[in-house]
């Protein structure tokens, strides 16, 4: 965030926040209609008074809020006074359709007064043209360090760094640190750590704050600060880098280049963002839906999720040919068309339930080669009673309705067949992904589904078929 | 984190921690055999080097690692060295066994020495009586601190803040603030903000840390606070605590009662554990599980999957009544038994689509009264499309394979009817559960199947019965 917006903000949110959303936290119909109103009357005053002070989060929250007209004449009429770093808080074609509008004065200027890593995070939506366009009109030092940056491959902790940070060498003492950071014009606005490097920016240590505030003047900084063996490599995946520093509880950790020195610092705010993207990912590749954000339109949504439907009809299909086989067997026993569904249906349900455990376990980490074993045979024994358990209350539910005990017994004997196999895909499978590569959040359902489905039908109608000679 | 196991985790597990994992993040199968033996030798010297100097996290992970035999004898030879912290990084199953084992006097020992908050979330597990007798064993500080944060309910910031904490009162200087952060001994292990507060400690403001290191020393507290207007009510729900400090990216946050007096504070650390806790039970409730956890045995794993899968078979059971209804139907035209799980099956990926992006909507509250009517309208235009493509796809599809032009267009129909219903049921019923106060995750997945089922089997068979005058 830029210094200028945080120092009036920090101030004006206080009465804000409590006003702003209402108790589902979604911001108040009232203060949108106001907003609307003062764009529509170009009422620049109130909106630099009451708009250009929000926290960037609720600036951004604003811009998604309002129609796309409103967002264009908003961002204009507020000129310098727009917060750049609202815009690393809305969705991604909410930022591309406002800053695909901004002159690239505004741009440059804008994204000069943003820390690096929300530059960064702007930057690296652009074409490389557009690039390369805004970078030349920055100051030298900041193209430099924007440069670094996006040099770095995506989703690495060097593009997701802020390269703004304070390094002191360890020879100083606690008394000259302090003075340091009193004095000093270009720190960065908020830190958490200060870096203990050498002459060559090699990275030596650090100083958590509240460890320099407790100690005397004349401490040497090498005597306070703890190694920083927890420094990341800039070419770390930043999954990676937010679950070391999520396991080790860092507010914020080096990023140090393969000679380990200093190239910039990773804080935990980005951290939480890795992570709940990460889950977000999980939950959506579960669902059958890929990267698509609520403010998507139709057409892209459509194009987002038919691949998924595609690849199930697919499999809707291959059951659909199982059942073909046996239509013969149907034609004589209809009850058999009846029930078959439910005996699938089972199967897929508790072959979801183990897959959704199993996709959390190996993204947590929980899941590992040395108790995969016992947790394969844990699923099987869950899928075995489950399965017996269902398959008595199928029988009783089939000898009912029909008035056949034999054909209890054969949908009972299926379920149990369904349910452990549904067990073994729902745990396997995943697995066999993650091995070769493939998040297993991605493809599992659909493949688990397809086995429950294909041996749902095929133990159900083939055991029927051969018990009852209808083959 | 107890302080003395802190300090020497800092400096150990700067070796460890490379060596520990491996690749794939999961404990070194050599380290664990290492540890098994001097566990089987009661290697004491070993143990108290190279496993109590380990960092909560890392034992936590060893402690998960480990049989549940060697789990014991391994808290027990470590004895007064055994980090408790590491219980606040395990299952819950797990910090049962081991909590369940220890005596008394070594658990009153064990949660002394560590941060109220993670001493609360041990305590919270046991019975009232064991509570009880632990409080009433320690300090009387320390009793007092702990029955305050266990007297706020549940799940509450109450229930999560950290006890201890930095207070100055405003009038101080820079100066005198930085003497008192030097000479007192009873600070907290480590803080990210020193909070300001009245004689009667009412909450004024709160100071970074760094604030605090650029000012000089005649510069008066108040000068250089800022307002906490989002400071946390204790009985705000978790859940909301965290979104807040998410929202803002505080570092921490000040809890206060209802006078507006400080209580406590909540840390970044916990919050994250808060968020991710809340993604992985929307993940889990998905995916038709309860709060199980990998470590759970068999029969609870068993017992908390039942009820998901009794309710998903009383919904197949519907939908084998609506099949049942069509049985002459079915019987005079088979090919319709081998069709008609596809219409249900497109239905159902089509609705758990819609469904996942509107429960993580509701839950990252991106959808909300205002949008809501536009998210309606844009998952009923996507079913539509969809509908229609789909429908295309499997009427040249059911034509090649039955030569049958009228089936073709049958399911035609039957399928754009279906994925509309999908999209509605998936998007209105989670708006309806949340309305009512439910947690959409919990119950949506399985009433959006039931609908696209009934109405899948239904429009199809109804549809075909009527057009080929079989009914």
């Amino acid at each position: 965030m830029s210094e200028e917006a945080e120092d009036t903000a920090a101030e004006n949110t206080a009465a804000e926040a409590t006003d702003l959303y209402d108790d589902d936290g979604v911001i108040r119909s009232e203060y949108l209609a106001r907003v609307g109103a003062a764009i529509a009357d170009r009422d620049i005053l109130f909106l630099k008074e009451q708009v250009a002070s929000l926290h960037e989060s609720e600036l951004g929250d604003l811009l998604e809020s309002l129609q796309s007209e409103q967002r264009r004449a908003l961002v204009g009429l507020l000129g310098e006074d727009f917060d750049f770093t609202a815009l690393t808080e809305v969705d991604e074609s909410v930022r591309r359709e406002i800053v695909g509008d901004l002159p690239i004065e505004q741009m440059v200027e804008g994204l000069g007064e943003l820390d690096s890593d929300d530059a960064v995070y702007i930057l690296e939506d652009l074409d490389p043209e557009e690039q390369d366009d805004i970078l030349a009109r920055l100051p030298f030092t900041e193209r430099v360090r924007l440069r670094r940056s996006l040099d770095y491959p995506e989703e690495t902790a060097g593009r997701r760094m802020q390269t703004e940070f304070v390094a002191v060498p360890p020879f100083w003492s606690v008394g000259q640190t302090i003075d340091y950071l009193r004095e000093d014009e270009n720190l960065p606005f908020s830190f958490a750590q200060v870096f203990v490097v050498d002459p060559t920016f090699r990275l030596l240590g650090a100083i958590d704050l509240d460890s320099i505030l407790r100690s005397r003047r004349e401490v040497r900084v090498e005597d306070i600060m703890h190694e920083t063996s927890r420094s990341i490599p800039a070419l770390m995946d930043q999954e990676d880098a937010a679950q070391l520093m999520s396991q080790y509880d860092l507010l914020s950790a080096a990023v140090v280049d393969e000679n380990n020195r200093l190239v910039g610092v990773l804080t935990i705010d980005d951290v939480l963002d890795v992570i709940q993207e990460e889950a977000e990912e999980d939950i959506k590749f579960l669902g059958g839906v890929g990267d698509e954000e609520l403010s998507d339109n139709v057409v892209s949504t459509v194009r987002s999720r038919f691949p998924w439907l595609l690849v199930n009809l697919a499999t809707a299909i291959l059951a659909s040919l199982i059942i073909g086989i046996f239509d013969a067997t149907i034609q004589q026993m209809v009850a058999l068309a009846v029930l078959m569904p439910i005996v699938a249906s089972m199967g897929g349900n508790a072959g979801t339930q183990t897959l959704t455990v199993t996709v959390r376990a190996l993204a947590t980490r929980d899941l590992d080669i040395y108790n995969a074993a016992r947790i394969i045979r844990r699923e099987t024994w869950i899928g075995l009673i489950n399965g017996l358990l269902f398959a008595v209350l199928v029988a009783i539910m089939a000898f009912v309705w029909f008035g056949n005990a034999q054909l209890g017994l054969v949908i009972a004997i299926a379920m149990v067949i369904n349910m452990v196999s549904a067990a073994l895909a729902g745990i396997l499978l995943p697995l066999l992904l993650d091995k070769i590569g493939v998040d297993p959040a991605l493809a599992s359902a659909v493949f688990v589904t397809t086995v429950t489905d294909i041996v749902g039908f095929f133990s159900f109608l083939g055991l029927a078929g051969w018990w009852f000679g209808l083959l």
